[in-house]
């Protein structure tokens, strides 16, 4: 694992690394470039929300390492995500019962870096995280996480609920954030867990929601809606790990 | 209570606003503008790191609402601060005992946010920050408080090691967040408390922690050093609304 910082250089490179899901966090592009490839690389920036910095030819002469830039470099997240089968195998070595968090749509990278420090400090041996409409492992998430991401693996899977569907194989029981669910003391969290945090704006998904064994509530008095989710990530974990301590 | 934007017009009233220590949350200068005043304002801007944006007279000329912006024209928050007294009288007044959180000097408006929504929904009566070294109420902590800064009473205070003396004459216990504290779970936290939550990068500063009766600490199991600072408040805040719940 790890985190570094790559450049992409030049058209079609930038274009397959975009289509193969590799997450970009900043493009530059020369001033004035209008052909079809730059155009493609524009439309993909915008769907992916890639930050586009417009710069003359002369400083991406100076940028470039390989000197065939073609008008644009990309700088992507070198980061190298988890398998399953590795997060289960951490809690297996330390001889602990499995505690995951799995992340559904969280789209905000403070956030995410944020419930990897949690996930980390709470003990928790892994992070799993969808493939779509969810942040990846971006540079603003590999700094906020103050070093998490060194520690801590991170798996991205394509379905989340079938993912649960296959973990529950291997006896962990999953239990979701919901409002409506039981008060979060009332419920037994001490087996192997995995915690399922819904999106900033949705939370859980129905589908999702559907696999989990629990739905658990944070009490709740005030005049707002919710918590912010990484907030919320944080006290259902330490309720997780108070009952563990018991 | 209550948040809105106000525009401030011209050179005077916003070097004014910079002095009095009014949080400006943009600005907006006149293309080509060089004189004394406007030099005097650029330097309050890049001191206080406000985003600044340099735009064409009729662009300034739509926007003022006095017609004499002279070149500059600032976005400032009008959110009025409660003053303690109201906030020890909104936990009198719900026959609660007092629940106030107090911020040593957290820096990031996001952090600020997400805290106050904290306070709001773990039912505090009321937040305390300190004038200096501390992000006032801006507009980004209105956006990401969620709502919770038209319900949830903030005071702003000279020194916090002075208010907590005096709110101990109130009968109010004062706990700070600290590592090297007693784990959170073997306290009592049930009477009127204060909950003291440091700084991102320091923690809570000595003089602060000095007039705390308790210290918590978070369990921790990791390999990093902290929770961020938005996280840990609600993990606290959490063990507290647990002990009164009991």
């Amino acid at each position: 694992m790890g985190y570094q910082e790559q450049a992409i250089e030049g058209r079609n490179a930038v274009i397959e690394a975009y289509r193969s899901g590799r997450p970009i966090d900043k493009l530059y592009i020369q001033d004035g470039c209008q052909d079809g490839p730059v155009m493609t690389i524009k439309r993909e920036a915008r769907k992916h929300d890639t930050p586009v910095k417009y710069v003359t030819k002369e400083r991406l002469d100076q940028m470039s390492e390989t000197g065939r830039h073609q008008g644009v470099i990309a700088v992507a997240g070198a980061y190298e995500y988890a398998e399953l089968d590795d997060i289960l195998k951490a809690a297996e070595d330390k001889g602990e019962s499995p505690f995951l968090f799995l992340l559904d749509g969280i789209e905000d990278p403070h956030n995410l870096g944020a419930i990897l420090r949690t996930a980390n400090l709470a003990g928790a041996h892994g992070v799993i995280i969808p493939k779509n409409r969810a942040v990846g492992l971006t540079a603003t998430v590999a700094r906020t996480s103050a070093g998490a991401l060194n520690y801590t693996p991170v798996a991205r899977v394509t379905n989340l609920s079938k993912t649960i569907e296959e973990l529950k194989k291997s006896g962990i029981w999953f239990v979701c954030a919901d409002m409506e669910g039981t008060r979060m003391y009332d419920l037994d969290l001490k087996g192997p867990i995995g915690l399922v945090i819904g999106s900033e704006g949705e939370g859980v998904s129905r589908l999702v929601r559907e696999k989990c064994d629990m739905t658990a509530a944070i009490p709740m008095k005030g005049d707002i809606d919710s918590l912010n989710a990484s907030v919320a990530a944080g006290v259902l974990a330490y309720e997780i790990v108070r009952q563990r301590l018991l």
